[in-house]
């Protein structure tokens, strides 16, 4: 079978290799789609080279058909359409004992710590499946995992219908964030540089602010009347974001830490006390999360599809990750195997 | 009658004033007992001089027994033992429109906004009273107040019986936090700089940790076997300790932000999204947190007695206050007025 190698410096490379070994335990699946993240892109550019090596098949945002079953797996069968939650879990640390399995200690990301989908064939444990329906369109099931981070940010948002939802950053997370809070009952505003992003945003009928040219934090209070967004989530990692993420709550305004900040960041403590604001972090996604997810893609009740900017053929994987780093106008990208 | 009037650099005059005027839904309070606050320290320390003014009475950590009780009030009586509740707030901002009154846009916060409980007698409006037991001592009801901050702080954690609890700093209500804490089930360790303050918590049956001498993060995983603590209470103020409630928080652990950062806090952002962290601002109290507290209290399920290291009388005011600030074995003293 045909895989796509990361190999370190920009470069994957395409090999063909055997065919991964099955475990009574587990499924083999033919993918079909494999979109692209912006860990990946980390993956490319070199920043996470410690963690993966230089020898490995990455890529999580997958769908696929089961080629072969396990005799120890219940309730999947050749054939069936399904997605991988790309999450295996120790079972032993202090976060498994307690339900986290998801923030395990010692968790195994496949497509990062183990190899992921960039291939034509890829095996994991059936427990980690999950069926979406026969009528859905394997491309847009690629989009399951990102949406169930969106879903899982949702979640531990603790978002009520009719709350005003302020979302900094309208990269694809950002971006399938708002859509399942707007599906939830939120009052959505997103606040993005990009411009063409922010566009789409308001395309797509967000509320939008571009933080270089307004001050985010005034912008939502005079939209609310004063009040302030109820819930806000940082999506984008940046020093700025963290700012207007205080200024911008409402009083006991629950901030949603879901981009990665690799410096330490400078907040205003104060607001917290004062405003009794909270901040909870969010990260990947739990097994009902991609039952959410899977529910609001098949029914179309979110516009993930809109998301899509191109669909490529594994062959010009290189040229695909390369021109994205160059693109202000892509969103996802899906890389096609079927 | 008489009145501690704060009339800036750290001085006090003592003065004979008229008794305070009563509406017909105010109730007169002979006052019998005032604590000194942390916040009373900042006042006489110039630090709140453009809030407060120089002609206030200062003081909210009162309890007395009333003396008159105007014709709109209900169920207190000339006779009864009560505390003051002492926030007034506007009914009409965001944070009062959903419930939020005690953090309200413009609070008026007695002892400090407006006239407060260093003077023989007080005024206050009916609704902010609570009535304490008749067997209870009025010097042990002047610390319903801070025991108030001290359970809506647990309150706010949603602390669970069994969880393992880390206090960052050990003054009266970092003390207070503990000795709730610990009567709701939690497992509590006290880390602070000052060694008497460490020794009281020691013999009170606290664990103890000394971070200018342990890593607080290291001392804490190694106590709960890798784990941390579900719950991490901010009470010092200190950069080293917002360091600190991230390393020492189990994953998914709440950090209770109750201390008061002037500057803004160079914080781990990627621990709270990485390990899922919450952290949730806790500020003054509502009325079930003074029920709980004058419950706690009038049945001694808490130590908080052991807390009073002074009564004074209203006269030596100024060398109370003077005393206070190079005193490190104090911990709450306390103005006796009746």
């Amino acid at each position: 079978m045909k895989a796509a190698i990361y190999t370190g410096n920009e470069t994957f490379a395409l090999q063909e290799r055997s065919p991964p070994h099955m475990g009574p335990a587990d499924v083999r699946i033919d993918v079909g789609y494999v979109g692209i993240c912006g860990t990946d892109m980390h993956v490319y550019k070199g920043h996470m080279d410690k963690r993966v090596g230089f020898d490995r098949v990455i890529g999580h945002e997958m769908s696929g058909t089961v080629s072969e079953v396990g005799p120890e797996v219940q309730d999947i069968a050749v054939g069936d359409k399904v997605v991988v939650r790309p999450l295996v879990s120790c079972g032993k640390c202090p976060a498994c004992l307690v339900g986290n399995e998801h923030i395990c200690h010692k968790l195994n990301f496949i497509g990062l710590d183990s190899d992921g989908a960039f291939r034509e064939q890829m095996v994991a444990p059936g427990a980690l499946l999950h069926k979406v329906p026969e009528s859905m369109d394997l491309l847009h099931a690629a989009l399951v995992e990102p949406t169930a981070v969106a879903c899982h940010a949702i979640k531990r948002s603790r978002l009520r219908a009719g709350e005003d939802v302020l979302i900094l950053g309208a990269g694809p997370i950002g971006m399938l964030i708002a859509m399942v809070a707007r599906h939830a009952g939120g009052n959505v505003t997103i606040s993005e540089t990009n411009t063409n992003r922010l566009e789409l945003a308001g395309r797509l009928g967000f509320g939008t602010v571009d933080p270089t040219e307004s001050d985010v934090g005034e912008f939502i209070h005079s939209k609310t009347s004063g009040k302030g967004a109820e819930v806000v989530f940082e999506v984008s990692g940046s020093q700025a974001a963290v700012r207007a993420m205080t200024t911008a709550a409402a009083s006991r305004g629950r901030v949603v830490m879901i981009a990665i900040h690799a410096q330490r960041g400078d907040i205003d403590l104060f607001q917290f006390f004062w405003r009794e604001l909270e901040m909870i972090g969010g990260r990947v996604y739990q097994p009902d999360d991609f039952d959410k997810a899977i529910a609001l893609l098949a029914s179309h009740e979110i516009p993930a599809a809109s998301l899509i900017t191109e669909v490529s053929e594994l062959e010009s994987i290189g040229a695909t990750f390369r021109s994205l780093g160059s693109n202000p106008s892509s969103m996802k990208s899906i890389i096609r195997l079927g």
